[in-house]
């Protein structure tokens, strides 16, 4: 196992009509900015609840934070927050709200101007605004994490920041409250959350049991429960337990004393700030070829992949692997999210100007092993048409 | 999944060399009392690098906490922080310590009776003088929790206490430094940590796969690991896996959303509060019988638990159940903690006076159910003999 540090303060409150402690988790005298995404929480009754929770607080709201959010959307609430003398955030909707409004708990009253915290990538953070969220799309782990990606439009890039001060101080999670969402978001969840747990995972043998046997725990769970929402979208327990393994496949605990990978996701990313494409489907695209082009770097733990969590213990080693792969790509597929950059009408003539944008954000030497070069981001796009 | 609140906000600083850290995680200005139990410490060198990393502040001692830390001893701890004006904690040993230490910080400024901190069970601590920890034994989990035991010997007494702001601020595990232990606290911790996951996991389904399965990850590893610490004691990653094991059994995660039991911790105390048993060796004793008397309101959850802890799928349920009911005995004798009451020469004569005290601190109806009312603690203890 590797030394590691865990820390994670923030508080969790799980399950049916837990939006109602908001009376309790937010401060009798506090000036809260609710911010929100599009309108669905006001169709589906979310935020007529969070209003009762708040009741007797000024309380103003936010809307409008797009998917990948925006730093020219933010800096109008860090106006908003400035002119209006708020001090609570509240983030209510899904992994792109929450880290919005981490931008903006540290924004808010950041001395300089706040594009340096995305270019410092965080580590100029010296305060930052207490904030709690309400979590209505189960998927990126935002609500437990100090981390967030914000990208600035004008510059087409994705620029992910962290800092221990932006800790949810709570995070409320009502699985009833994802019964709404649709399809396309739910697929998208469970791509997203099995995407991180193996960025964590799926990298070489340190010796840490409990690590793996957790994640293995997440993947086989998501494995069972993500056709299930599926075909039953209003089943509460299915709900709950998706919920709850897309917060732990990134709160810090599966990865703590492990090696990370996190190839993906900087490939993925730079799709995203090109061509807009969905973040889960940037991952489900990257994942399969990135673990086929990494075969040999990555064999102990593909076979250990292969054997715990798809029960493959048949075959050659090669054949194992190479099947449990596809059966990778398959789970993506089965929840609705497409795989090859055709699907999404890209191809071979996209490759350059995707690897021109990984050089110039320095990405030239990503994955567990620092071995993943724009060359070998080469060959898994190529694999990936 | 039921609805549950998780938070916990101690920081981890998990592995070789982590000691040195105290310079970085005491504050610089810090009056700090040192607390520890016998003098293990100073003959294996943690004790010296305590004092290293301290280095600059204001430090003094306490020594002698015993195991099952008691009240008289503690409050010498509470004169010793006021006469002295201290203001910062630190616990350096196995759980004893640092549940003494929880008490001290919470009786410092108590106002009133300290005494009634434990009567009150914790809910009237409104302060608490922040502490950290240095852990020498992985097996109560108190490194990484708010909970409490305290024993008052003029009442034979185990009086457990919780509260959030006992919460350690900051816990250092190094598995080198446990290499030293006698092989008899080593096995004592294992059977504590396996004890702590069992009284979370093996109560009755509530649709909850991930708890299940990191759960049972836990036990598979102690499993596992145990024998192999015994074979090689200064196996660093051996060690590491079993105290991350022993952290994570008892830290709130895998009990959260979950029913629990606890009955056999309850029966457990009295017999250390009785007879001066080893916390484990209660464990040990109490948990097969425990499982074997209540078979039918656990079934669904021990034919899980000996399907995928032992691997048992052949055969009748109740003799997979009893298979795996034996298999869980003779896993705590391998790790040399025997299991029958007789082996502690207690007996049959001893019963009524177990049942008499657990009567007189109101556990008569203990269990996920409230279904062990005396009468199955006797049955219990029956069969324990």
């Amino acid at each position: 196992m590797l030394n590691f540090d865990f820390y994670n303060p923030t508080r969790i409150l799980f399950g049916k009509g837990r939006i109602a402690d908001l009376a309790k988790a937010v401060p009798a005298d506090a000036r809260v900015l609710v911010l929100y995404g599009g309108g669905s929480i006001k169709a589906n009754g979310v935020f007529d609840e969070v209003m009762s929770g708040l009741a007797g607080r000024t309380v103003k709201e936010f809307s409008g934070i797009e998917p990948n959010p925006s730093y020219e959307t933010l800096m109008q609430a860090v106006e908003l927050v400035r002119r209006e003398n708020l001090d609570f955030l509240l983030a209510v909707g899904g992994g792109s709200v929450i880290d919005g409004t981490k931008f903006v708990a540290a924004a808010a009253h950041f001395e300089g101007d706040p594009w340096e915290i995305l270019e410092k990538r965080g580590r100029n953070i010296t305060q930052a605004l207490p904030f709690g969220t309400v979590l209505t799309l189960p998927a990126t782990g935002s609500e437990m994490n100090n981390g967030s990606v914000v990208t600035r439009k004008s510059l087409q890039a994705k620029i992910p920041f962290s800092s221990n001060l932006v800790f949810p101080k709570f995070s409320i999670l009502d699985p009833a409250k994802t019964y709404t969402l649709p399809l396309r978001q739910v697929g998208n969840g469970v791509v997203d959350a099995y995407a991180h747990v193996m960025e964590q995972y799926l990298t070489y043998p340190v010796n840490s049991p409990v690590q793996d046997r957790f994640a293995e725990g997440l993947l086989l769970t998501l494995i069972e429960e993500g056709p299930k929402v599926l075909a039953n979208p209003d089943d509460y327990d299915t709900r709950a337990n998706i919920m709850w393994c897309a917060t732990l496949a990134l709160n810090g605990l599966i990865g703590a004393g492990v090696p990370q990978d996190w190839a993906t996701h900087m490939v993925g990313h730079e799709l995203t700030a090109l061509y807009g494409l969905d973040h889960a489907q940037t991952l489900a695209i990257v994942l399969p070829s990135m673990l086929s082009v990494r075969k040999e770097g990555k064999r102990a733990k593909l076979l250990q992949y292969a054997a715990r969590v798809w029960n493959l213990t048949d075959g050659s080693e090669d054949q194992r692997i190479d099947e449990a792969i596809r059966k990778t790509r398959d789970f993506f597929e089965q929840m609705g999210v497409k795989t090859r950059l055709t699907d999404y009408k890209l191809g071979t003539q996209n490759i350059d100007a995707i690897l021109k944008h990984l050089e110039s954000h320095r990405m030239v030497t990503l994955g567990e092993q620092r071995d993943v070069t724009l060359d070998v981001s080469r060959k898994v796009l190529e694999m990936s048409i």
